[in-house]
């Protein structure tokens, strides 16, 4: 018997009545012979609620009791689940994280998972149980304390048992329609994609697509899980959503996939930078302690002895960014004669696996926002991605422009 | 060390500046150099809005899931608790049920505690841990699925533990300042008892005076655990609360410690009941099946080989035990000619110690009532209580009346 894997999102379970209209999508997977998990998140808006409560408690908190607070959420929709399902005459059962066990390390609030015994649940599959509700997000630590995996975490667990019980696909159920070929809200030329590549996918999430965690993406690609991205609200349709897969399956594609924006960028710089050997460690690693997500990196060419070196970041990292430059230079162990930071910066990419094996891309990018009279302040490329840096009154316009320029509400 | 149990009911943790003011009282016993564990409630509100999905989800729910989602309230405020003490520097750490582990039968919803093994929490305030927070009303079954004990569990959770730790005192902290010789809305002259005895307070809870779940007061007696209750909103004071000791403990006491009622008795008559041995039997045990709480039997005297049998129940299972008898005659195990429901009754009942050796309380009890004009319909008594039912609308004469006639508001 095959078993499939359906997560259901916070908006997909915020009342009973999104719970039962859920609950009906999992009956039509039963009915269909299949054995099902499902993964839930927490009731719309009660997670933020109990993060609020133990911010409010205490601004230092301790992770564990983070932890314990915060995963109770899904504890709750978890038996809701599983009762609905029992009222549709569907055999069923709740698993919290700990029940399972859901192992994972103990690094609180943001734990990985080690491991997902299959066999206890495995067996009650065997003995006529067709669906188990499965609290997402959490687990429980070597120590018996019980751990969360991080925002979004219900999404990385979905892919997880997904791996685990071999599961010929894992829905994710959400509150859009699957994954475009950029937002829908810049411009509405943006289709929606029905199939992309792993790689895609995730340059896609890490960009700021939110429609899934990056994590249970690279988890999703490392396992080879079939991941389908669908809405809960639309009617159901076999081809729904967007499948999340490997190269290889899908058939024909545009050169680029998507373009991805990212709206709360800082542009920093650092001029008057000694050139010599060790300095890149010398700023990066005091960023990486004071926990600044350094992005793009661009060394200017040196002049003199002298360089500047930019590197991009969140706009509300500048102060902390800022802060760690000041303190290594008092230290001595950089020296640089002034810190510029641009906090009015967005980022924008254009992402496919097709540019692999098309050249040009990146010609053709810079040719359509220079024709907008768009300024490129900083560039990076990968193997399947072009991001640049430019002012962030720019970004609608830009993003509109490059999906145009790559014809990209066209099938490819 | 000594070790103390704090038990904070629902009122006491419903907010964050509740479980702020719970947490100073904790402090407290810490400074006076005591190790505490603290029994948590779910904030207050929280466990009926849970208790509301179930219903509204399943109306036959599966009762392992309404464990799982209803016990989920306790874990947030056991949570919210620890972080509140580690804010105020006090070592601290949660515990769920099952991580103690609390181990219980499997009659979920209304489960009874079988162990708490008390090595490694003992082993934590050996490493220097001051206090346990620990979430009640639920444990863990032998299959590994969470249990609760029923309603007001917290406080049979906190005796437990006394029991099992053996704990100086157990504190119960509620809305109420202590036990009242009666229901303080019913007459001013209500007065807050210091001290009552174990069989006192059992028979005043159970009667409906609803300031300690009775089980707890069964456990606590049977364990000799000495049983405070007390208000988490006035000022502390060493004498404040109601102790529920041992009768020993009792220096001097009234005859009567308290007048008890329960407004929502109905009483029930067969009439015509062929008097034949096992009867009773015929009657009771068809009663016992449908779940009917039967509380107070009279049987009329034999005439002419029939009789009439008498009952009291809640009046919203008057329902159920028509039905059950008219099943029963039906079926030919009893008969009687008919049924009458009296729906408008309630009980009033007077409670002390002091009654075994004091005689003629009943007949104040009977002169009390007869010169307030009310008739009594039924009388129960036991070894310390004395019971009757009588019309609903004399309730509160009733009661007002017993007080004044003995003298509750002095002291003994």
């Amino acid at each position: 018997m095959s078993l499939l894997v359906m997560k259901f999102g916070g908006t997909s379970v915020a009342t009973l009545d999104r719970i039962r209209r859920a609950a009906k999508r999992v009956g039509r997977e039963v009915a269909n012979g299949h054995e099902v998990i499902v993964i839930v998140s927490a009731m719309s808006g009660k997670t933020n609620e109990l993060v609020g409560w133990v911010g409010e408690t205490s601004p230092f908190y301790d992770a564990r009791e983070y932890d314990a607070v915060v995963s109770s959420g899904e504890n709750v929709t978890a038996g809701l689940m599983a009762l609905t399902l029992q009222e549709m005459e569907i055999p069923a059962r709740s698993w919290q994280g700990w029940q399972v066990p859901l192992r994972t390390t103990g690094a609180h609030g943001a734990a990985r998972i080690t491991e997902i015994p299959t066999e206890a649940m495995r067996g009650r599959f065997d003995d006529g149980m067709k669906v188990a509700v499965v609290a997402g997000f959490q687990g429980i630590s070597a120590e018996g304390r019980i751990t969360t995996l991080g925002r979004g975490g219900s999404d990385t667990t979905a892919v997880a048992f997904a791996a685990a019980f071999d599961a010929i696909r894992c829905d994710i159920y959400t509150d859009v329609d699957g994954v475009y070929t950029t937002d829908p809200r810049i411009t509405s030329k943006a289709r929606k994609l029905d199939r992309i590549a792993f790689e895609e996918m995730l340059e896609l999430a890490s960009l700021g697509a939110k429609v899934l965690q990056t994590r249970s993406v690279e988890l999703a690609m490392r396992y080879k899980v079939k991941l389908r991205v669908l809405s809960s609200f639309d009617e159901y349709d076999e081809n729904a959503g967007t499948l999340v897969c490997e190269e290889d399956e899908i058939m024909e594609s545009n050169v680029v996939a998507g373009v991805a924006y990212s709206r709360d960028e800082a542009k920093i710089t650092l001029l008057g930078v000694a050139d010599r050997p060790g300095i890149a460690a010398g700023i990066f690693g005091p960023l990486a302690e004071a926990g600044v997500n350094v992005d793009m990196i661009v060394q200017n060419i040196s002049e003199q002895g002298e360089t500047d070196m930019t590197f991009s970041c969140p706009v509300d990292q500048v102060a902390r960014a800022d802060r760690a430059m000041q303190q290594a230079r008092e230290a001595g162990s950089i020296g640089f004669s002034e810190l510029v930071a641009d906090t009015e910066v967005a980022k924008v990419s254009v992402v496919g696996i097709g540019m692999r094996s098309h050249a040009g891309v990146a010609a053709r990018m810079f040719q359509s926002l220079r024709d907008e009279g768009i300024n490129i302040k900083v560039i990076t490329t990968s193997e399947i991605k072009i991001s640049v840096l430019i002012d962030r009154k720019y970004m609608e316009l830009a993003v509109q422009a490059l999906h145009d320029t790559f014809e990209l509400e066209k099938a490819g």
